[in-house]
C-alpha cells in the first residue's frame, strides 16, 4: 500500500511510475490495469502509472533510475532472495519496509542492513545503495494528499538527495538523515508501541461502555512510556537522538490512522490474542511481528548482560499479553 | 478545575479535605456546598469534603498539613500577594499552575521559582516548600479515576514522596522528581505547542469538510516538530531530559482532552484571533498565554544571543498567527 502511494509525489512531479506487484498481489495488479483503483487502499492511483505482473519483473526495472521495496516484514526474506539479486548496482532503493531483525546475541538490525548483510551471501559482488523511509504517513492519507513530513535514511546523503529532488512536493516533505538505526528503529517499534497505547482504548470500552470517551489520561500515560522505552532502544541501537522525534510523530499517527489500533483495543477490551486475530484475519500485523522480534532479541540480549528488561515494561507487557495471555491492564507502577 | 478534581484520590485514600475558592469562585463555591456538583467541570466531588469561601481562607489552612494551589495562570500573581503570604512555612505547596513567566534579559521561570522570587519581596523572611505537579492529566478524567500517571517535581523529594504517599493511588499514579525546571517547561509548553497541532484539524475541516476524516499525518508532523521544540525549550532551561517524556505525553492529552483543541482548530480553518476569542469567551487559553509569554522571552533572548529563534519555527508561527493573523498554514520547510 505504502509502495503504491508513494506514486502520489512521484506523479505530481512529472516521474515517469511502474508499480510491479509482488507474487502475491496478481488480483491488485489485475485491478490497478482495468480501473486504476487499488482494492486494499480504497483509493484510485494517479493516472499514466504502468502495472506489471511480478513474472514481468525484469521488465519493469530495466530502464528505471530508482527503485522503492514496498514489501512487508514479512517479505523481506524473499525479497532479497529474489529482487535484489537482479537489481543493477547503479539504482538505488528506498525500502518503505518496516521492521527489525533479531539476530544472534540479541543484536537488533535494520530492514537495509539485513538486506545488506543477505545480499553478501546471496550475491557478495553486489554493492547496492539500500536506503530507507521512516516517519509519520499513513498510505491513504498520502493519497488525499494530506500534508506529510518523513525522514530518508541511509549511508550517502547525496543518494537521499537525489530521492528528496525527486519525490518532495507541496505536501510530502522529507528530511534525509544518515542516522539509519535511529529511524528505523523508530519506524519499527512505533507499531509495537501503538499497540500498547491501544490497551487504553480497550479497557476504557469495558469499563464505561464503547460509546463513553476514550481514556485520553491513560493513552497519554501510555504513549508516555512508550517513548521512553522507544528512546532506550534507539539508545541500543547506537541510533540518534533525533530520530525519536520522528518515533514519536510515528507512534501519533499510528496509534489513530492505522491497523494497531484494531487489535490494540480488542487485546484492552480482554479478548484472548488468538480469538482477537481471528476477528481480525487478512490484515497484516506489523505490531505483533515487530513485539516478537524485539522482545526475542532483548531477552537474548538480557541474557548477555546487554540490557534490562526492566527498562522495557510496557513491551514486555504487550509480549507477555501476546504470548501468555496476560491480563491488559499495564503495569503502571513498573514504569519508570 | 484540576485542584478541585485531586480532590477524588485524596478522599480516596482517606484524607481530610478542604476546597477554598479563589475571590472570582463564590458560585461554584455556593454550588459546591449544596450538590457537591462542579458547575464547570461538571462532575460531582466526592462527599465529605468541606468547602470554604475565600473570605474564609484563614479558617481552611488553620491546621491542615499539606496546601494544593489550583489558581491558573492568570491567577499567580494574586496567589502570590494574597495566599503565600499567610501559609505558615511548615505546610509544603503543591502546584498545579501551568505557566512560565518572562523575566529580563529572555530568561524563563517556572511558577514555583516566580512564587519564591515574588515572596522573597513580599515577605523576604518565608521559607515555603513550593512544588507542582506535571504530567498528562485532564481533570475530567480524574474525577472519573481513570488511569493517570503524572510527575511531582520540587527541590526536596522527601516531601515529594510524603505528597506521593497521600496521593497515590490505584488508578493516580505518581512519579516523584527534582527536576522542577524540565517538568514545568513540559508542561507549560504542551499547551502553546497543542494549539499549533490543532491547527492541522482545522486545516482539514477547511479543505475536506468538517465530517471528513481528520489529517493524522499533518497533526503527526505538527506533533513531532513541538517535541523537537520542546526538547530546545527544556534545554534552554536547564531541564532533565526525561522531563520530554511527560512532555510528549502531555501533548498528546492536551490534543484530544482539553480546551485548547478548539482554539486551534478555529484558527486553523482560517478565522482570525480575534473572532476565534470572541467565539470561545469565557474559555481560559493558557495557550495563548504561554505562546505570548514565552516567545516574548524567546525575541528577548534571541536579541541577546543566547538563542536562534530558528530553532523554534512552529512556536514562532503560532505567534504570527496570533499576533499579526498570518495564514494558518505551518512553515513545514523549515521544520528541522
Amino acid at each position: 500500500m505504502m509502495g503504491s502511494a508513494l506514486s502520489y509525489p512521484l506523479k505530481d512531479n512529472g516521474n515517469e511510475v511502474r508499480i510491479v506487484g509482488t507474487c502475491l498481489d496478481d488480483d491488485i495488479v489485475t485491478a490497478l490495469i482495468s480501473s486504476r483503483y487499488h482494492p486494499k487502499m480504497k483509493r484510485y492511483l494517479p493516472e499514466g502509472i504502468k502495472y506489471y505482473y511480478y513474472k514481468d519483473i525484469q521488465e519493469a526495472i530495466t530502464g528505471t533510475e530508482y527503485i522503492i521495496g514496498g514489501v512487508s516484514s514479512y517479505g523481506i526474506e524473499w525479497f532479497s532472495e529474489n529482487v535484489l539479486p537482479i537489481i543493477p548496482d547503479e539504482i538505488p532503493i528506498l525500502s518503505v519496509t518496516k521492521g527489525l531483525v533479531p539476530e544472534k546475541d540479541g543484536e537488533l538490525i535494520t530492514i537495509p542492513e539485513y538486506y545488506k548483510r543477505r545480499l553478501s551471501v546471496i550475491s557478495p559482488d553486489k554493492k547496492l545503495s539500500l536506503n530507507a523511509i521512516g516517519g509519520p504517513c499513513t498510505s491513504y492519507e498520502l493519497c488525499d494528499r494530506n500534508q506529510t513530513y518523513v525522514a530518508f535514511c541511509g549511508e550517502d546523503i547525496d543518494i537521499l538527495d537525489r530521492f528528496k529532488a525527486i519525490m518532495q512536493t507541496a505536501y510530502y516533505h522529507i528530511r534525509t538523515t544518515t542516522d539509519v538505526n535511529g529511524i528505523e528503529c523508530a519506524v519499527a517499534m512505533k507499531n509495537a508501541y501503538a499497540l500498547a497505547v491501544s490497551l487504553a482504548i480497550g479497557m476504557g470500552n469495558k469499563r464505561d461502555g464503547k460509546e463513553a470517551p476514550e481514556h485520553y489520561n491513560s493513552e497519554a500515560a501510555l504513549f508516555a512510556q512508550s517513548v521512553r522505552e522507544m528512546k532506550r532502544l534507539i539508545a541500543y541501537m547506537n541510533g540518534g537522538e533525533d530520530s525519536l522525534i520522528f518515533g514519536a510523530g510515528d507512534l501519533y499517527v499510528t496509534i489513530f490512522g492505522g491497523r494497531t489500533r484494531k487489535i490494540g483495543t480488542l487485546l484492552g477490551e480482554g479478548m484472548s490474542f488468538s480469538d482477537a486475530m481471528d476477528t481480525l484475519s487478512g490484515v497484516t500485523l506489523e505490531s505483533v511481528s515487530i513485539t516478537r522480534s524485539c522482545t526475542k532479541a532483548l531477552m537474548e540480549a538480557s541474557k548477555h548482560g546487554k540490557i534490562d528488561l526492566d527498562s522495557f515494561p510496557l513491551l514486555m507487557h504487550v509480549r507477555s499479553i501476546i504470548e501468555d495471555g496476560a491480563a491488559p491492564c499495564p503495569p503502571w507502577d513498573d514504569f519508570h
